[in-house]
C-alpha cells in the first residue's frame, strides 16, 4: 500500500554549498473512483484524480457527495480493487463504491488523463501514458548557475501585476538560461498559468522550449511537469515542494526539477547535471 | 469583457477593530474551449476550466498543446464566441479554436461541471447549475468570535503531520463553532483534502454540517466553496485570498467566507452576520 510520504535522495544547495541528503516527498498517485450499481453490469468509472494516498474511502464518499452523485444513504459499501491480476502497487489506487440502487445519470466527468478500462492506475502507468506522447527532453546546452536560480523568484514576483492587487493568484514565468524573464502569466489555477505560457510560446513559434526554464509560484505537481514536458522545457523551478510523481516524471524524462527555491537556497530533485554548482 | 480583478466591498477585522473597505479580488470565471474541424458539423467542447480572464487564446492553445490535441501547426484561427444570442457577460468565456484538419480522437475530457450546449458559460451560469442541486445554507445558530477565528490556523497546522515532513501538502480542517478541531485531512490537491473531510463527515453521519467551520490552508476557489455548500457548511475560512466567484457563491448561498486569516486579522467577504465583532 502506498504511503502519504515517499523517500528520495536529493541535492540541497545553500549559497554555493552542495550536499546530498535524504528527504521526504508528499506522495502523489492517481485514484480511480468506480461505481457499481444494482445490476451486475452496472459499473462505471466516475473520476480519476491525482491524490495523496490515505483516507481514500473518505475521498471517494466526499467526492460523490460534492458532485451530487451519491449521498450517505445511497452507499452500500466502499472497497479497494482486489482483482488478482492487478499489480500490487496499483491495487490501492482504485476504490469501488457500491450503490444501493442503479448508477444515476452522470453529466459531469472528471477524467484527468487517459486510462485503460483495467483496474490498475498507478504513478508508473501515468508515466507510461505520457511516454506514448512525449519523448524525453534531450540533454541539451542549458546550464544554470545557483546565482541565476536565486534570481528567478523575485523577477517572477515583480511581474505579477494582479497578485500585487489581490494576493490571490498563481504565477508561471518563462526564463532564458541567463535568468531573463521572457513572459509571465497569472491565474487562479496554476495549470492555467502554465497553459497560458505554453500557448504564448506556441503562438510565437518558440516550441519546443529547449533552452528555457519554467518557474512556478507554488508547488510542482504531476500536472505541471506533464505540461512542461509536452512543451519540451528542460528545467522546472518551484517556490514550494514537488510531489513524488513530479520527481518521478522529471527523472524518467530527463528534466531538471528544482524546489523550495527561496532566497539563497534550493533543492534539486532531478537533472543535477544542468546545475553548475 | 471580464477583467483579471473584480472590486468588492469587504469587512476587515484587525484584533477587535472592524472596518469596511473596498478590495480587489482575483477574478475566477469559467472558460469553455471548443474545437471546430474541417467539416461544418465537426465541433466539440474539449474543456471547461475555471480561470482568470486574460490571455485566453494562449490558454486554449497551451491547453491543446499540453493534452497532445493540437500543436501550433494545426491551428488555423482562435476567436471568442460571437453568437448574438449569447449574453454579453458570457461572450468572452468561450474560445473556439479552428483546426486545419478534422478533430482528432479525444480520450481525455476535462469537464469540471455541467453546462448546456449553448455558448454562454459564465460565473452566474455556474451558480445557476448549483442552485438546481443545493439550497442556500440556513442562517442557523453558528456564531464566530474573532478570537475563535484567530485560533484556527495554528490548530490546523498542528494537525498537519505530512506537511511537517514534506512541506508540500494542502490541508483542510473541520472545526466546531468554538474552534475545536474535529478532523483534518491533507492532500497534494486541496479539493481532495476537502473531499476527504466531507467523506469523513458522511461516514460519521454528520451531514449536513450545519454548525461547523471549514478551514483550508490555501486559497478559497469556486470548487472549494461548492464542496462546502454541498456539505451544508455555513462558514469557510482560508489562509489566503478568495476568488471573485468564491465570494459570489458565498453571498448567493448565505455562507460566511473569511480570507487572509493570519495572526490577529482577517477579511470577511460574506456572511458577516455570523461574526460577533
Amino acid at each position: 500500500m502506498t504511503t502519504p510520504t515517499t523517500r528520495a535522495r536529493i541535492t540541497e544547495i545553500t549559497g554555493n554549498v552542495v550536499r546530498e541528503r535524504r528527504d521526504h516527498l508528499a506522495t502523489e498517485e492517481p485514484l480511480e473512483i468506480r461505481l457499481t450499481g444494482a445490476g451486475a453490469r452496472d459499473r462505471r468509472t466516475v473520476a480519476i484524480t491525482m491524490r495523496t494516498p490515505g483516507h481514500d474511502f473518505e475521498l471517494a464518499a466526499g467526492f460523490l457527495h460534492g458532485e451530487g452523485i451519491a449521498g450517505p444513504g445511497h452507499i452500500r459499501a466502499i472497497g479497494y480493487c482486489t482483482d488478482e491480476d492487478v499489480a500490487p502497487e496499483a491495487r490501492y489506487n482504485t476504490v469501488t463504491v457500491a450503490l444501493d440502487g442503479p448508477i444515476p445519470d452522470l453529466p459531469t466527468l472528471d477524467r484527468h488523463f487517459l486510462t485503460s478500462s483495467a483496474c490498475g492506475v498507478c504513478g508508473s502507468a501515468s508515466l507510461d501514458v505520457l511516454r506514448d506522447r512525449c519523448a524525453p527532453v534531450p540533454a541539451g546546452a542549458l546550464r544554470l548557475s545557483p546565482k541565476t536560480l536565486y534570481g528567478l523568484p523575485s523577477r517572477l514576483r515583480a511581474a505579477q501585476g494582479v497578485f500585487g492587487k489581490t494576493g490571490g493568484l498563481h504565477a508561471a514565468g518563462l526564463f532564458t538560461g541567463d535568468g531573463d524573464l521572457l513572459a509571465a502569466r497569472e491565474d487562479v489555477g496554476r495549470h492555467n498559468a502554465v497553459d497560458k505560457l505554453v500557448g504564448w510560446a506556441s503562438m510565437n513559434q518558440l516550441l519546443p522550449l529547449r533552452d528555457h526554464v519554467l518557474m512556478v509560484s507554488g508547488r510542482a505537481s504531476y500536472e505541471i511537469m506533464q505540461k512542461a514536458l509536452a512543451a519540451g522545457v528542460p528545467a522546472v523551478c518551484a517556490v514550494s515542494a514537488p510531489s513524488s510523481l513530479a520527481v518521478e516524471l522529471a527523472r524518467e524524462f530527463g528534466m531538471t526539477l528544482v524546489g523550495f527555491l527561496r532566497e539563497e537556497r534550493c533543492n534539486v530533485y532531478a537533472g543535477m547535471e544542468r546545475i553548475t554548482a
